[in-house]
């Protein structure tokens, strides 16, 4: 009799799970048809990058995209809209910055791109003028010492490695360079500092990003030349290593501002207090429209959030889309929410950041307990018919990472990685590089792993 | 004693496969390092595309296409080159086509871009002027039937489904109007087609396509319409049902050209009569610059013989770059091909085709027998870290095609599929359009695949 209860269970349990499964995977389908067939979030970017722009902490574009993003939230209607006050910095680039490299006699000189690094002080009024010292990394420079390097320009010159197959890994790799290049080159007399763009392009658009300074040390200007420049700079110094590099510089950073991190909720259904998080960062560098970087991660967020109310989903654990301030210079907008979600004694199940790109689907990266790792991979089935193959323990966001002590499992979204470093930083990450589809896509992987999550929680 | 030796065998076995697989991920490795580092097709397609451009059969950009091919695949040095003759068709676009859109009091027209499909004939001189008559398939054109359509014009307006994940399935599901559309409205005594662009955009571009003619019923002058144009006219008829639409052009068909297939090998150590092909389409339409379609294939066919003797890999059987001539309007050249190799009786192993798109890669299609799909799969360890996931049964391509009935596996090269549709037979399947990793990474994919199956053979 025990052993028939227990077929009988065995089997009314298998049932269920492939009942489950099918459910499962026609809500998957259904929101990605939602997604692909009446998403916003293509048009939703086409106003963030075209009618907001480039739009970097503490500026007049970053107070537009928040009430923007307010806006936009409340047309969904979700349970919930709210702001989260924020103190962030606000640094200014000033009037666009200018460099040549004269030739030794002083005959010649050739203009070529530049661009303030975020943080950086200013030049001079008329800019600096000095010679250059090319080097790869801080070891070469160490070699050098105060007496190679003394009132001269130190130029970090190490192109990305192009045989690594994930473009962020690469990344990874080479941008210490451009965070603590200043410093260092300061640190042996150094007057100022070009680091080669982070990119694999060979093109004319240098690469802003943040860098940040040893308070210990003198303050010198940092500016990224484009590669076609450092390219130039590089085998002009071949020939003549007395040549001198001149630029102008008139950023500034100012006190700081107060802004906020935009969130709107949908509040579950059966576990409100369980709590996942999609977000994307809603601040970009003043240089190009923030489209990719990370426009993207918002209006996903955000049509994520929509989708779900267009379908009557009620999902049993509350959703959170959050648009987080100040990313690139400062992560004050991560800090803050974690520190509120701590403060307020909030229940994060799950954080899911995209701020990889508008890009195809190609998985997540999971920062969480083996178990749910397990968990998450056991969904592939459901997952692998939308492209979404990689499916990998490693990943997170940076806007998301503060949550990390709080034991939340930390999601990436991973869109394919190829051309984001072509745009990231630069005056051409705008709305035309955006494909609707792929964007679309990334939002309807982003709703179906929250949806998966919001029903069987971990 | 007997069991010892049967051990000791099968851990020689085992050291001996791990030891494969360890010398197999090398090669693998130093491959997409040639090509990610080396690689000469993303400057091959700039040539191809800007310098030659549009090179439909028959045309003199076609012939230019053939020398160029012929004298890139010498520089590398492989073992042959040589040119396989084929009598291709010659349809000319002639001038730009012209199309309005007239209201019913014929107080106002809009201008709305067309294209002559491939192989259509030309309207009378001044065009063609009538009435519309819209269609979502050809039942709703057999519903109307004579009655509804004599004298009209059918507008075959069906849009691709969005839904649909890959783009590939979704095209084949609506591109049959396309081809046979002009033929079956003439059935019921059409004047004219046109065909809603099969594609997923919201654009200006029309896309043309190859189409063909029911010999048994009047020939009618085919055009495409570009998707805003489709809507407009769309939304047009639904409050003024009797508004006309004029089109003029002046395409026609010529008699047949001596053109070729162009084919580079590189004999192999061990089976040199074991052939394994890889090849993509030179011709493209004339209305862009065919990047995309198919000149990344051919680029990327030819980096792969590139790598190998760059590398110094002397494979153990005979690789052959194909660039076959006519895929889009007769496919000639992969019948020529096929032809050629059953009566010279060679033994094609495998063939693989990359008509796609440069795009990033995803994986293979293959076509052939369940054991040798199932050693493809798996080799997936060593290919799934280049993004190479999605190794699936069926596939192949229209060149490759005709080589069926020999028995030959084929495969088709499988690269994310969201963007092509965009630029697919349009004037902005351009160079810029063409990402130099993706195109570089599709490439190395396939030299991976094509050195493990020269090794090993199936």
């Amino acid at each position: 009799m025990k052993r028939i209860y227990s077929i009988a269970l065995t089997t009314f349990l298998t049932i269920n799970t492939i009942q489950a499964q099918v459910n499962d995977s026609i809500t998957l389908r259904v929101i990605f048809n939602e997604i692909l067939k009446n998403g916003k979030c293509y048009s939703d970017l086409d106003y963030l990058s075209n009618k907001i722009g480039g739009r970097i902490s503490g500026s007049p574009q970053a107070a537009a995209a928040v009430e923007w993003t307010k806006q936009t939230m409340l047309k969904i209607k979700p349970d919930t809209v709210y702001l989260q006050e924020v103190m962030v910095p606000h640094w200014e680039r000033g009037e666009k910055e200018y460099a040549k490299i004269l030739n030794s006699k002083s005959i010649d000189s050739k203009e070529v791109p530049i661009c303030a690094l975020g943080g950086s002080v200013a030049t001079p009024t008329g800019g600096i003028v000095a010679n250059v010292v090319e080097v790869r990394n801080f070891e070469d420079l160490a070699k050098l010492g105060r007496k190679g390097v003394e009132g001269k320009i130190v130029f970090f010159n190490r192109p990305m490695d192009p045989t690594i197959i994930s473009t962020f890994e690469s990344y990874s790799k080479a941008v210490g360079l451009r965070w603590g290049g200043a410093s260092e080159a300061a640190r042996y007399g150094a007057v100022g500092s070009i680091v080669r763009s982070v990119t694999l392009s060979q093109d004319d658009y240098p690469h802003t990003g943040v860098m940040g300074y040893n308070d210990s040390l003198p303050k010198i200007p940092a500016c990224a030349i484009s590669t076609n420049g450092a390219n130039l700079l590089s085998k002009l110094l071949k020939t003549d290593s007395t040549l001198k590099f001149h630029f102008t510089m008139s950023c500034q950073m100012l006190p700081d501002v107060k802004s906020y991190n935009v969130i709107g909720e949908i509040k579950g259904a059966e576990h409100p207090e369980e709590i996942i998080v999609v977000g994307g960062h809603l601040d970009a560098w003043d240089n190009g429209s923030g489209a990719h970087d990370d426009g993207a991660g918002v209006v996903q967020a955000i049509e994520v959030l929509r989708a779900m109310k267009a379908l009557g989903i009620k999902p049993k654990r509350t959703i959170r889309a959050v648009a987080f301030m100040n990313e690139e210079n400062g992560g004050r907008g991560g800090k803050k929410y974690a520190e509120l979600a701590k403060q307020n004694n909030e229940k994060h199940i799950a954080a899911i950041e995209s701020d990889a790109g508008g890009f195809t689907p190609r998985g997540f990266g999971i920062e969480g307990t083996s178990a749910i790792i397990k968990t998450i991979q056991a969904w592939k089935p459901l997952l692998e018919i939308y492209g979404l193959h990689d499916i990998t323990a490693g990943g997170g966001g940076s806007d998301i990472e503060p949550l990390k002590e709080q034991n939340v499992t930390l999601i990436g979204f991973v869109p394919d990685s190829q051309r984001y470093f072509d745009y990231h930083h630069t005056a051409i990450d705008t709305f035309d590089k955006v494909n609707k589809r792929e964007l679309e896509l990334g939002a309807a992987s982003m709703a179906a792993l929250i949806y998966l999550i919001s029903v069987y929680g971990f």
